[in-house]
């Protein structure tokens, strides 16, 4: 399996066990994980965005309004980190110091690049669509010229990227596993979808297609 | 009600619509999310990673090991970005590009400080833990010295943050209402707790604290 290649900026410094070493746990994380946080420094100041995303092979793609601040400056090739978590678990222990959670993160360091082919464009707009909303590329009222020149597409490639886990139970100092009175254990979290809510103008008697339904038990 | 008061950077350029400007918005957003992205600049290059933390009215706690490198950059002063995302749902418009998604985020521009005075840090350390785990301080085993000098806390004033809000269904073109055979409206996405899966080395006769069980309410 291919592994990730570290670089210095790429490697734990800390807890060095929780680090996955192999491109599929890359993938896992970033294709389960539903939004990224993207973070660029601005004026001199770093700036963290919550902001959607798209995985194709081992390129990340991203969509904004070509007015968005965040979006122009990372189209100007500056360093970009692309951080997606997802949170498992609450871990309990029986001391303060010893308490967690349980997670899987992705980081994602590179440049991003302006797609500018619209062939790629119009892929990438479809990656980061399906990403979300899988199924709605095919369902939906397709992408118009006006609509197509309002929205910049960037994409990022995952040469160099890291992904910590933590799982499992507690750590405990070995006198507080001897201790009683005090339990410990975990707290499963999960992200979980409600029913769909047709808009307004939907009639009554209009299914909710499957691509959608299908999206809760994801 | 106290506002929000905005900075060149903590005012949305974008969809001005979004911004909520009380104060209250704020904390709802921080008291409910369970994790942040901590931004910084190590090296030149932004780094995002995903952190605990609490609020204390309007200062912000965090912890970490004493040996973490970004804490240990955070601490000497430089501009830290926290942002915290609840997503709310998935946005399903008739046309691909009105394709959406609900949500609250907190964006928090500042410079960290390091807690070094031991009343403040131990509160710190209660602040952070009670958020993640509330109940926890006064059920588990409490912070020994070595314990307490082996970990850091960072505290950040709320002093520069915005707050961004998306809710409710689907914007549309207008000859998008009036089509037909297009599905839109909203799915809900949740964060939820599982059922609590107690340590191995826990009694089976050992009832699950009331302020493990009430985490799955929140």
């Amino acid at each position: 399996m291919s592994t990730l290649s570290p670089t210095p900026r790429s490697t734990l410094t800390r807890k060095k066990d929780r680090a996955a070493t192999d491109r599929q746990a890359l993938y896992d994380v970033l294709d389960e994980a539903l939004i990224c946080h993207l973070g660029l420094v601005l004026n001199g100041s770093p700036v963290v965005l919550p902001t959607g995303y798209g995985r194709d092979g081992d390129t990340l793609y991203f969509h904004g309004s070509t007015g968005a601040g965040n979006l122009r400056a990372a189209a100007t090739g500056i360093d970009v980190c692309v951080t997606v978590t997802l949170l498992d678990g609450l871990v309990y222990a029986r001391s303060l110091n010893n308490h967690s959670m349980n997670y899987r993160s992705a980081v994602v360091h590179g440049q991003a690049r302006l797609v500018t082919d619209p062939e790629e464009k119009m892929h990438g707009l479809k990656v980061v669509t399906e990403h979300l909303t899988p199924g709605s590329w095919q369902h939906a009222r397709a992408v118009n010229p006006k609509e197509f020149a309002s929205v910049s597409v960037l994409a990022i490639g995952l040469e160099e990227a890291s992904v910590k886990i933590r799982s499992g139970g507690p750590g405990e100092e070995p006198e507080d596993v001897d201790a009683t009175g005090v339990w410990a254990g975990v707290v499963p979290v999960q992200t979980t979808f409600g029913a769909p809510v047709p808009a307004d103008y939907v009639p009554a008697d209009f299914p909710v297609p499957p691509h959608v339904s299908r999206a809760r038990g994801r």
